[in-house]
């Protein structure tokens, strides 16, 4: 039940890009730092966890990178294109990397890995989609 | 769309606490901490900015503490029950002195604000629960 | 080289609180908050990482209420004592729990361990003094 | 009294890249979210607010995009070169847009702009010279 379109739709200000596009982005940028932040820490529960110290890292990084990037996008204030694109690309590569390393544990029976990309590359989509609309 | 129940389903490790009270305090703070960043902002586009800037304060902080909630809940590993009830106190007191500001606001017009209050309230109350179930 | 104490000073409002506790807290706050990510990180790094999986989950966890701690502190505008006091209740449970877990480790050899449960500690006292000030 | 660079040095892992230029961007992104923070609080306190809105917004970004840099700069563990690259210039983005707005209310009497814009340059220059060491 997220507030994102409603906020944006009552914003007093003009909207600086495509509310879609943007609350879309905002969405998937909150599901995916929480996916990843619950991601390194169930990998930090499994019995094997020196093999998913790579996965820990990318999740701690993208866990981070996506909560700044949603809090970014949710500001339509003043509204900066250089600093909003360098955010953007920021997000698209820690997501790549994080889903990258997330199949492969998914592919082998990690079902909250699985999750994680998914949610990774839907972040990633996402921001590619806002990145086109922006220009 | 959060993945914060299929992530709490999929960890390897004991649930530390009820799987529903727990989710529902998940998805709660997330959404507390966008619609804040979000009311922030809108209070910053407001004409009489002026009058907004015990919401925007209020707003900022609540943001922080509700992120970080959402951060601390989304981890089952090695669960430290002191740790949690101190960070849902926080949590409760941020959101409920956001929302009584918002309310206010809400009340003169800013649907924005009656927005935010809304969320608060709800993460409020999550905390609440989660708070009595963890004993 | 933190910038707290001159902002501090420089900030056109009155201050709420004694300036001297309050810059302390705050760069307590964030030393500590990069210290225990850093620490996370460093244990992650050991070759017996299953025994430092209590500590990497206490570090990120006190990393995430320090960040926070030390931004509702920076915030001198419309002071709220209840959510300070409450941010600070959940720094000090935080940095505490943290502080006792890295001690063990840091006896043990582990030297990020030590300096990350000074960091703690430090911070943790910094918040006590700081609410005996608020009062 | 930053741990920074004692936490680099105490790591069991190699060092991905030159630990000075390395605790130095570290540092500085610290102290910069710290003082952008700050700043856009004491923005909100002064007595023409409307006239701090666009500087307010863009603190509030560096704050979270340095936040985020510090965190990620100060994991070494499975070092991933191109999400570090991406975070850096989205750091540099943040860090100039805020210094040249700082900078022109620092000109006009706002110390703590000026400080804010000392902080963002620093910062914005730190990552520079790590992004030239990562090569």
């Amino acid at each position: 039940m997220s507030y994102a379109r409603t906020m944006a739709e009552q914003h007093p200000g003009e909207h600086p890009v495509d509310v879609q596009a943007l609350t879309a982005a905002i969405d998937a940028a909150y599901d995916c730092a929480q996916a990843c932040t619950a991601c390194a820490d169930a990998c930090l529960s499994e019995e094997d966890v020196a093999s998913q110290v790579r996965c820990i890292r990318l999740d701690l990084d993208c866990a981070d990178v996506c909560a700044t990037t949603g809090r970014v996008l949710s500001r339509q204030t003043a509204f900066d294109a250089d600093v909003t694109r360098a955010v953007l690309e920021a997000c698209i590569a820690a997501c790549a990397a994080c889903a990258e390393e997330c199949e492969v544990h998914g592919e082998h029976g990690m079902d909250h890995c699985a999750t994680c990309a998914e949610a990774c590359r839907r972040c990633e989509q996402a921001c590619r989609d806002l990145l086109a609309a922006i220009g």
